[in-house]
């Protein structure tokens, strides 16, 4: 839903006075030809206004601004990259944007635990450069990573296309340094190997959506590259088929790193699109429903492996496989040239859901079905990560902000015993969702946290909680 | 400390009814000679005394326990298999005890997730027995495994040999269900992929040691089990050198599933004491100051991998490698006899600690000087998971008690950026540590947190905070 953006009255005099003073001169933005770029997603869906961006450089200044804030109950919106799907990071409610752009060092890799901490701002891709550079990589990764930041991955627990091995942005946090909404800093930056010394703030703050405390530095798992790595694009007969070969698949390849979906319909209209040659031109794959690009890795070559868990999978049309990176480069395009392709349909409505794996298939063939009952002029489109269950349901030809398109689709979800975000977070897209995907209890248990941890609401309060 | 047991008041009569009620006749247990035996820690160190023992049989029955103790201030100690090493499940301030042993379910495994759900009561090993009929591995494992229960795992973020390769108990973790304080349940068990909806309520109870819900049921990770184990004990010139071992395994081996650390006087002492035969009676090996237990899985026979790394490490005196079950199992004997040794020595003072990789092995050679300046008939055990930098430290002939001892210990280990607890937990033990481990921010917020889930302080409220 696009919001118009109506000016919010300035701050105080003296409020912004402390704030230059804690930030510098330069660093607080009140102008709002300067603040525009700030209060509005990159998709355009989302579109505020704010009084002022303050862009603290260091842990110490976002103490300090935060501390300023509170002392005058003024709503904080943190902000990364603002690459985020849902609406999150925005000051849709005139909230000051605190933006942890200029947090951006990213630190030394100890050569024995693998780890590295890097600031909110560094970019995700700026940490695989790091870890590339010393022969580590970095196991979360998407298509946003130049842009994206490290606060922000942590503030959403980001996933992306590695989760089925690695997990998710949660698994890989060895540690944090955030500051709460008071200003106080909670800094457990160590990454020791186990550490029973309390509740877990890391993992508890990570997947709040910037509503608990603001991250500053995060502390990250790196994992060692496979030496090999063998990509296959495999045609199957349907979405169930392609559910129960991810199963065997699962047991057989322990080097299984990735497992994206992808149906004929959305591959013809890519190809089509984007003027890539049919990947299965004749025979059976030319009949194929549903289509999973499966990356395996290993420390040695394991052609031989995934050439033998294919043969156990039922209803396996065809297989394309890829040992050289170009040649992989090319498969990926038929799963990452989708967002493109849509995007030309006009401006999608995005869902991110996941289903149980036994109702994958049910899900995949009943959205097409109800969405355009909802809106007749609509298109769905389906693709995502096996993997985890996690489908990304894209919908053109609606108004981006259809509340009949989220009851088709999420009400379907919540039938299915799915959730309702798998990877992009509540922010103010899905937080009237919250109550039906969560129980009550549960939603009073977010409440409690949130209120003892930041009793003003003063951390981005028109975000996850409704 | 051995704390007499003094026996506390009986329960008021209304409450010892309405407990009767919720649990049963027969699940209520004032007797002394009955609830003796719940009141005391296995190794004896902790003893405490209660009103009464409650055994629910499910997870509605433990909501009325709850409900039933919220309303009349009674203070309570949740209890699983009671295995634990800090003394955080015994009733040491006259608290009623909640056995969750009657919780026993182990749920069906999901062929496509490779999932289940185990009540709080299900010992350890009866979910490595599920695991394995259906082709898969419970990752968490440890020596209590028969009488450690899966409720008490999660409370307390167990670890064991696997950490290295998949994390502690919080890692396996995809769902939880637990009661709150007040008696509400919480329950998300569907185990999603990805599911970003709200804060992390399951990471966030594991580890808090039951002083922020009672643990009831778990969703699961499982894992598949190699097809191949390569197991080595390998005999290195000291423990820097094992530390840059590590180092190069890590990244040579991706299957590396354990490293556990033994050093010479412990091998020596363990050879005599059981009738072991040396492992490395002659040559460079006998010289040897540092034992790494090295075990590597594979989907084929990681043999040559594991010839290959040996090659790269440096100090490396010499190495016997086990393929079979029977002479695993005998190399196992080294690392894990420790424990039955160091009892016959009398008591142990029992400490478990992280360090970081670069201070290991100064640990190792200060801890047995620094212990003995404080208690001057100690003699010090050290081994553990080298893989973690978690050192068990188990000192003998001293009091188990002793705070010189813990001065000596846990103050080196602040000194050199470790954790004062590794993988048991702060419990009654460590209490008066917490505060010198993690700054008083962090400390505050924890008791932010406790607040709000727990106002009235009734779960556990010995353990943990001080």
């Amino acid at each position: 839903m696009v919001l118009m953006p109506v000016l919010p009255p300035a701050l105080p005099a003296p409020v912004a006075d402390a704030l230059r003073q804690a930030v510098g001169e330069r660093e607080l933005l009140v102008d709002p030809d300067r603040t525009a770029g700030y209060a509005v997603d990159w998709t355009g869906r989302y579109a505020g206004a704010t009084p002022a961006v303050v862009r603290p450089a260091d842990t110490a200044q976002v103490a300090a601004v935060l501390a300023i804030c509170a002392a005058h109950g003024i709503a904080v919106v943190p902000q990364g990259g603002n690459t985020g799907l849902v609406g999150g990071s925005v000051p849709l409610a005139g909230e000051v944007v605190l933006s942890l752009a200029r947090l951006r060092e990213v630190g030394a890799i100890d050569p024995v635990d693998g780890q590295l901490t890097a600031a909110a701002g560094a970019p995700l891709a700026s940490v695989h450069q790091a870890a590339a550079a010393a022969g580590w990589a970095y196991a979360v990764d998407f298509a946003a990573r130049d842009t994206a930041t490290i606060g922000g991955t942590v503030a959403t627990n980001a996933g992306g296309v590695h989760v089925l091995r690695h997990g998710s942005t949660r698994g890989q946090l060895t540690g944090i340094e955030a500051v709460l909404a008071d200003g106080r800093v909670v800094s457990h930056l160590a990454g020791l190997g186990k550490d029973n010394t309390g509740y877990d703030l890391a993992g508890l703050v990570c997947g709040s959506e910037g509503t608990l405390a603001v991250v500053t530095a995060a502390r990250l798992r790196l994992v060692v590259p496979p030496d090999h790595v063998v990509t296959a694009l495999v045609a199957l007969r349907d979405v169930a088929d392609a559910v129960a070969a991810l199963g065997v698949w699962r047991r057989a390849l322990p080097g299984l790193q990735a497992a994206e979906l992808v149906l004929a319909d959305g591959l013809e209209t890519v190809c089509e699109h984007q003027g890539l040659p049919r990947p299965f031109p004749r025979g059976a794959g030319a009949t194929a429903r549903a289509f999973v690009l499966v990356e395996v890795g290993g420390a040695s070559d394991p052609t031989h492996e995934v050439a033998a868990a294919m043969d156990e999978v039922a209803g396996l049309y065809d297989v394309a496989v890829a040992t050289d990176p170009g040649a992989a480069a090319r498969l990926w395009c038929y799963r990452e040239r989708h967002t493109v392709v849509i995007g030309e349909h006009g401006p999608p409505h995005k869902l991110d859901v996941t289903i149980p794996a036994a109702s994958l298939a049910e899900f995949c063939a009943e959205v097409p079905a109800r969405v355009p009952r909802a809106a007749p002029a609509a298109r769905t489109w389906l693709f995502g990560h096996l993997g985890d269950g996690n489908i990304h349901v894209n919908v053109t030809g609606v108004d981006p902000g259809d509340v009949a398109v989220d009851e088709a689709v999420l009400g379907h979800v919540l039938e299915l015993g799915g959730s309702i975000s798998a990877e992009h977070g509540i922010g103010t897209a899905k937080r009237r969702w919250l109550t039906r995907a969560r129980s009550p209890v549960q939603v009073e248990v977010f409440r409690s946290i949130k209120a003892a941890l930041d009793p003003a609401g003063i951390l981005n309060p028109n975000v996850l909680l409704p």
